[in-house]
């Protein structure tokens, strides 16, 4: 019988700490609800102990997810793992995953800790653990560049306090697949009590092999636990794709003879949602989830190319969820034909009240354009559960007009602090006029890092969805906004994010 | 001593491929120099006998890069090569590329011939190539895909016909990196005068592994040659990123232990380049290039994250072309500093009088923006270029206005076959009611199957540059437009696409 492969997805914690990728808590669960319903066998759901906010997210997600074992990241400490315990406490099936670094460079730069005080404060960590949840995940940090011999006595003595998943990061991205599997291999043929545990491969794809990298450590080293997220998002190049590594062991399952739990349809919804959410763009060459992936299904075609489907293709792209069929709603659909999309789509909204606000909201929608798209209703949701969250800043009104050979011209009212201003400027272009009428009086000083705008399904005709990225004394935030009109979107996603610059989180950051 | 890595870099050939990626001759010499600056071996220019455009981009690259290889792709048949002979004419050092299928399935149901008829019609157009060039590459195509008797019989054969490299693609992303390693080393080894020709690999990206891939074949197969794309442009998933595999080999110079001629501090401005002018963006979490893959570069910071950069870095940002220093030119800049810097980003202008209109337009912006970027320059020369190379259709002016509880309105001026027409419409966005004004005269009956923005650099003060993708009978084209005004950019990029549309260039397409 094949082995069983354990995919645990780490959106919400690693690929959340992405600069610009910060998530509210509603959009947390939502994705949650998404993992859940691809199936992932366990969701990392957030660092407890690193914010309050953080906290509450996993304690909902741990409350609303039944099907997948829910994580927390905690570094070794009493109080991390108190935390972490506590949030996960309605969860049907918890993990904690504590972590400490291994690598001369982290113990020295980092910690400041000798090799023995790492080892003990793994060791107690571990123990402590276990008091409070069964399912114990460990990694060392910085694993791969870390010294065979201290890595081996840390592990063996982690495994015998009772942590039951050992996990080896690749924490800079700096492996090889022959390098890093026979690692994974070596690690588990030295430690004697190796067989306690299941092994776990988590890289990052600095060098563009996350991917390969974790299929290695899984078929040379005999790891049965892969590490990933959505789109791979993660820090500067991001984590292993949980798409790609899912669909290269089912295409390639004559190889790998695998088992997962996966159910690969809903990838192509996941992927488009982590992306909407946090407003990092997949490119078009994206493997598996790109628009160019499957050109046929994207409504393009290649006159010629195609003499026979599978000369060129080695996954059918309806199994990754891609469909031609995407308008689903207009003008005259009803609040149940609506509702039940919204089901399919994973929204589950929280009362009878915000499913009335979403449905006006949707006909207000289809009052401005005839056709509905999946899309469109997930960004209208986006939008409105952004604007529930965070309320510091809201988008009321606007005009504005650019003339060749004037300066466009915006006028634009909104509320700030829940009183109504307006402000007006003129500016490079109409979508600068008006977030500088905003700024008029905002004055947040906060530096325009990013601005990107995707019609929301191919064409102008659709919403547009504006993502600004903005940066303030360290701080980083992302907004987003949706609307039919580009400057309206681009006014709303700008004050989005100044709302979120508003709400003063502290975090403590974790790299894994 | 280090063996040497040939870079053979195809974005022009495979990577043009990919729907929607076509460029103009100008922008593929633009490229090719650039590809030149990075010192690549090989720029494969293109397909010559796919088309007279085709023939004429890789006639001029070969009249003007002259330190790269230049290589055409060519079928194996006589026409084909001839056609390519003729276009590489003027190269310092011309190579060409034949292929024929070789797996059963493309044998079958593509070329509908059998083995024998295959391997007769290699051997004989390798023959006919090397009576023309003295530099031969051959690739079976699905070459990994192939019976391995059959493949031996064959790459046997042209060897002995006097092909000097032998390229072994996975034409459709299936392979795993411990199997292509071994595939092309025991095709090495099965070969008798496998010594006589350098070894190839050529992957691609559609489970995630194009680089992984490649790095096996030359690490365990013992390839010296590596086939790549920009951004790991391509069909589908792309093809192998020349800058991953090229920084993988560099940061792991101890498991390679391989040279290269690539100088790898213009791997960002190639990147950005390509981006620009196929309207493909790169994801931020993408390896190298992305904006957060070295976060620190892209203007964002992490507090208390980075205690020491070595711990979390294993390459410099500034070895691959990332700077701080971005701001170069202004109002007050004069015509010799704005030519410098078109020198530096690699932009040279065919003449003084074309000189003088970019720096017309240039001062231009500068009246209308206060700090001209490089990527400034960059848009507002590809903006010139597309509008030279495609005169179909030209924008020339518009007003348009948008306010909350109306419909947008815009009124374009834009000429149509040397004759200026004036247009107006409403639509859901000031975006869509001015594609609509100029539909109201030109009734293209295309279907937009993608509309993107990005600020070029970063922030809505600098000019926004839209793509827009149209498909009308099974032809996929992007325009691209450029201005401070969205509204205006958005307008000028649909009125390209048009203009693409309107050149009814047919083409023959391959694949590699």
């Amino acid at each position: 019988m094949s082995d069983k492969l354990i995919i645990f997805d780490t959106t919400l914690r690693d690929g959340e700490q992405s600069p610009g990728a910060s998530m509210t808590k509603d959009a947390k669960v939502r994705i949650a609800r998404q993992l859940e319903r691809l199936k992932v066998d366990v969701i990392e759901a957030g660092f407890a102990a690193s914010s309050n906010g953080d906290f509450d997210a996993i304690q909902l997600i741990a409350n609303t997810v039944k099907d997948s074992t829910i994580c927390s990241l905690a570094r070794a400490n009493d109080r991390d793992i108190s935390r972490a315990a506590d949030a996960l406490k309605g969860a049907n099936r918890a993990r904690i995953h504590t972590f400490i670094a291994t690598s001369a460079l982290h113990m020295e730069k980092k910690l400041r800790m000798t090799p023995d005080q790492v080892l003990e404060q793994a060791r107690q960590s571990v123990r402590y653990a276990r008091n409070l949840v069964g399912d114990i995940e460990f990694s060392p940090e910085d694993g791969y560049r870390s010294d065979n011999d201290f890595l081996c006595r840390v592990l063996e003595a982690v495994i015998a306090e009772g942590a039951t998943t050992i996990n080896v990061p690749d924490t800079v991205g700096y492996a090889i697949p022959e390098l890093y599997g026979n690692f994974i291999k070596t690690l588990r043929e030295r430690i004697p009590n190796s067989d306690k545990a299941i092994w776990s491969v988590h890289c990052h794809n600095d060098l563009g092999m996350a991917v390969a990298n974790s299929l290695a450590g899984v078929k040379l080293g005999g790891a049965r636990q892969i590490e990933c997220t959505i789109n791979g998002l993660g820090e500067r190049a991001g984590n292993c794709s949980l798409e790609e590594v899912v669909m290269a062991i089912k295409t390639r399952k004559d190889y790998f003879d695998l088992t997962m739990n996966i159910d690969a349809k809903h990838i192509l919804a996941a992927s488009r949602m982590v992306s909407q959410i946090t407003g990092f763009v997949v490119q078009p060459n994206k493997a598996v989830v790109g628009a160019n992936a499957f050109a046929h299904a994207s409504g393009i075609h290649q006159d010629g190319v195609l003499k026979a489907r599978d000369t060129y293709e080695i996954m059918r792209a309806e199994d990754v969820g891609w469909t031609n069929n995407k308008i689903v709603l207009g003008k005259l659909s009803g609040r149940n034909a609506f509702k039940q999309r919204l089901q399919e789509l994973g929204i589950q909204l929280e009362s009878e009240a915000e499913v009335n606000t979403a449905f006006a909201k949707f006909k207000e929608l289809a009052d401005r354009k005839s056709e509905i798209f999946d899309e469109d209703i997930l960004a209208l949701v986006i939008d409105e559960s952004a604007s529930h969250d965070q309320d510091a800043f809201g988008f009321v009104s606007m005009s504005q007009r650019s003339e060749t050979g004037e300066r466009p011209y915006a006028n634009i009212v909104f509320t700030a602090g829940g009183k109504e201003v307006r402000g007006e400027s003129n500016g490079n272009g109409p979508v600068d006029a008006s977030l500088k009428a905003i700024e008029t009086h905002v004055n947040s000083g906060a530096e325009m890092v990013l601005y990107s705008v995707n019609a929301i399904s191919g064409s102008t005709e659709s919403q547009g969805e504006v993502t600004v990225r903005l940066q303030s004394n360290g701080r980083v935030v992302n907004g987003v906004g949706a609307d039919p009109d580009i400057v309206v979107a681009s006014a709303k996603a700008y004050l989005n994010a100044l709302s979120k610059l508003q709400s003063k989180s502290e975090r403590v950051m974790a790299q894994g």
